[in-house]
C-alpha cells in the first residue's frame, strides 16, 4: 500500500469514514471535524502528509485532539481558535517549535482534528497515530506503553482557558485532563505526549492515515454489493462477523467526562434467536453473544449499518437501528502484558480474561459445528 | 501601630493565632503551617517584612497559599518541594522573577505559608493580603474587586504534578483549579494574582501581617483575664458579641473540594435558653441567633474557646466545646455593592439580604431593650 501523499478536501470524506471504522465507536463524531478540516483545507491548502519513517530528532511532532465525551463534542465545535490556542500554549511551555502534527488516536473526529489543525498552522500532519485504534483514556497510547510520560500537555476550551498540565506518570495527566475537561464542559481540544522525532518514530504506529484512508474509500465503492463489501472489509482487517441483529435497548449517558453505555441487540438471519450485549465507554470494549465472550479490547469492535456497512459510532446507536457487529485484532503491542494490562478488561472492571478475537471466533466456529453434528 | 520588620521564630506563634482569628475559621490549619514557618526560618534566616507601600512597578509579587479543604491538608502537610515547584512552574510559566511573596488571605495557615516559602526562597514577604480574612473561593480576592483577572496560576501537589492555569476570569479560574484540586487529593499548594508591585499596592489590603501578629501578641498576654482579653479583643477589632455557648450538634462533611456544614450551639450566661446556628464552607459564613440573622458574609464571624479566647477552626469545632462566637466588620471594598455581589450571602445560596454586622448587633440590641421593658 503506498501512503497519502497529500490530503485535499476529497481525502476528507474516506479518512472520516475509515477512522470511524477503527475508532471502534470512539474517537470523536466525524461529521463536524470533517467540515472543520475541508473548510480549512479550502482556505489554506493541502496538508502535506509525512510518513513516519521520515521523522528525525530535528522534528518536535505534536498530536492534537480532542478530549472528552463525544455527546458534548457534537454540540461544542472545536473552532479555529481552539487549535491556535492549544499549539501556542504548547510552544509557550515547551519553548519548541512544531514542525508536524500528528492524530493521537484514528477515530472520525480525532484523525480530522490534526489534518484542521495542520491546515490552519501550515504544518505538515503525520501518517501515525498512537493507538492504532481510539481507546477512552489519554494514557492509553503507545508511548505509555513503551514507557515515555506524557510531557507538557496543553488544553483549551471555546471560551479561551488555557491549562498546561506537567503531570508526573501517564495515568495522572489523564486524571487531571479529566477533571479539568468535566469543568470545560465537558469537551477540551488537547495536546499531549509531544515529542522529538526520533521517539514518535519509535513509538507512533505507522500508516494509519492511509489505512483510515483506503478503507473509506473501499466502504464507498459504489461498484460494491453491501454484503461483498463487508466481505471485503473483513478480509483487509483480519474481521470476524460477531452479529447481525437489531438494536432493542439502549442505555447511554454522559458521566465523569465519557459517553458510557450499552446496547443489547435481537438477532438477525444466521443469527435469528441469538443475543449480543456491547458495553461502552466512548469506545466499544466488550461484545457478549448469548453471555459468552465475544471481543473484547484491547481488540476493537466496530458496529456497521446492515445496508451500507459505514461504521455507527457509540453516540449515533439508535433504537431498532439493524447493523453488523465486527471486530478485528489490535496491533500486536497491545496483546503484550504490558498492554493488556493498560488497555485491557481488567483496567474497565471486566471479569472476563483478555482473549484474542480470532481465538474466541474460532471457539464459537467449533461450539457451532459441533451443535449442527 | 508600627508594621512588622522581620518575621523571625518567635513571630510565628502570635501571627498563626491571630491570622486563624481573622480566618474566620479557615484559611488552613496554623499548626503545620507553623512548624514547617519555624524550621524553615531557622534553617534559613528570617524573612525581611515589606511594607505594601514600598511596593513598585519593578517588584513582581506571588502570592502563595493552599487551596482546597482544610480537613485534608491537615493530613498532607505542603512540603519545601512544593514551595519551590510551585514558584518554580509560575517563573517559568511568566519569564518574570519573583521579587516577594504574599500571603492570598488572612488565615491560619494560609499566613504562614508564604512566610516559609519566602524563608525557603530567600525573599521578602509583604505585609498584606487579598482578603483581609479567609474565604472559600479563588476570585474572592480584592484583586478581582478592582477588575484584575487571575494572571497566570500555578498548582502542584505533593507527588509533584504541576498545572498552570491562564483563566479568562477569576471564577473560571476557581472553577478549574478546584477541579485540580479534587483530583490533586483534596489540596494542593497555589501561586495566582501575581502582578507587578504597583497593582498589588492598589489591591492589597495593607498591615494585615502585622494586624495578625499584634492580635496574636493580645490573645497570648497571660497578664490580662479571659473576660478582658475577649472584651479587648472586640474593642481592638470593633466587634459584637454574638453568643456564649456550647456546641450541641455538629454536620461536617468533605464535598467538592471544601469542608462544608453547619453547628448548633445552647446558650449559656447572658445567652442561655438561646440558640445559635452556623453554616460553613471552609469558612464560618453565616450565623443565626433564634432563627434571627446575626452575622453574616463577608462580615467575619470567629469562634472563640470560652476559656483562652484561642480562636477555633472549622475544621477544629467539636461537640460539647464551650464557646464565645464573634463578628467584625469586613473591609470596606467588601461592603460594596460590587463586594456583596462578589462574596455575600447570595453568592452562597442564602436568602438573606446582607447587614452589616454593626447594624444586626444595634437591632438585636435595641430589641432585648424593647423585651426588657
Amino acid at each position: 500500500m503506498s501512503g497519502l501523499q497529500r490530503i485535499g478536501t476529497a481525502d476528507i470524506e474516506p479518512i472520516a469514514l475509515g477512522a470511524t471504522l477503527l475508532g471502534t465507536g470512539g474517537g470523536g463524531d466525524p461529521h463536524v471535524g470533517a467540515l472543520t478540516a475541508r473548510r480549512l483545507i479550502r482556505e489554506r491548502g493541502e496538508v502535506p502528509v509525512r510518513p513516519a519513517e521520515s521523522l528525525t530528532a530535528e522534528d518536535f511532532v505534536v498530536p492534537i485532539g480532542m478530549i472528552g465525551a463525544p455527546s458534548v463534542a457534537n454540540e461544542s465545535i472545536a473552532s479555529l481558535d481552539e487549535f491556535t490556542g492549544v499549539l501556542d500554549a504548547l510552544r509557550e511551555a515547551t519553548g519548541r517549535v512544531p514542525t508536524a502534527l500528528m492524530p493521537i488516536e484514528i477515530g472520525g473526529g480525532n484523525s480530522l482534528v490534526p489534518i484542521a489543525a495542520a491546515a490552519a498552522a501550515g504544518l505538515p500532519v503525520v501518517d501515525a497515530d498512537a493507538m492504532g485504534r481510539a481507546f477512552p483514556e489519554a494514557q492509553m497510547v503507545t508511548f505509555h506503553l513503551a514507557g515515555y510520560g506524557p510531557g507538557t500537555a496543553a488544553m483549551v476550551d471555546h471560551l479561551g482557558n488555557r491549562v498546561v498540565l506537567d503531570a508526573v506518570s501517564g495515568p495522572w495527566s489523564e486524571r487531571l485532563a479529566r477533571a479539568v475537561t468535566v469543568e470545560m464542559g465537558g469537551t477540551a481540544t488537547m495536546c499531549d505526549y509531544a515529542y522529538p522525532g526520533d521517539v514518535t518514530r519509535e513509538c507512533a504506529i505507522p500508516g494509519t492515515l492511509s489505512l483510515a484512508h483506503s478503507l473509506g474509500k473501499a466502504l464507498t465503492d459504489n461498484d460494491v454489493r453491501g454484503g461483498e463489501r463487508l466481505q471485503g472489509l473483513l478480509r483487509r482487517l483480519d474481521g470476524h462477523l460477531l452479529f447481525e441483529g437489531k438494536i432493542v435497548h439502549l442505555d447511554r449517558r454522559f458521566s465523569a467526562g465519557f459517553t458510557r453505555g450499552e446496547a443489547q441487540l435481537e438477532g438477525l438471519g444466521d443469527h435469528r434467536g441469538q443475543e449480543l450485549t456491547i458495553r461502552f465507554q466512548n469506545e466499544f470494549l466488550i461484545a457478549h453473544r448469548d453471555g459468552a465472550l465475544a471481543a473484547v479490547t484491547p481488540d476493537l469492535i466496530a458496529v456497521l449499518d446492515q445496508v451500507t456497512s459505514a461504521p455507527v459510532t457509540t453516540e449515533n446507536l439508535a433504537y431498532g437501528a439493524r447493523v453488523h457487529v465486527i471486530a478485528m485484532p489490535c496491533d500486536e503491542r497491545w496483546r503484550t502484558p504490558r498492554g493488556i494490562a493498560e488497555a485491557g478488561p481488567a483496567h474497565f472492571g471486566y471479569q472476563e480474561e483478555y482473549r484474542p478475537v480470532e481465538e474466541l471466533a474460532g471457539t464459537a466456529a467449533m461450539s457451532t459445528r459441533q451443535e449442527a453434528r
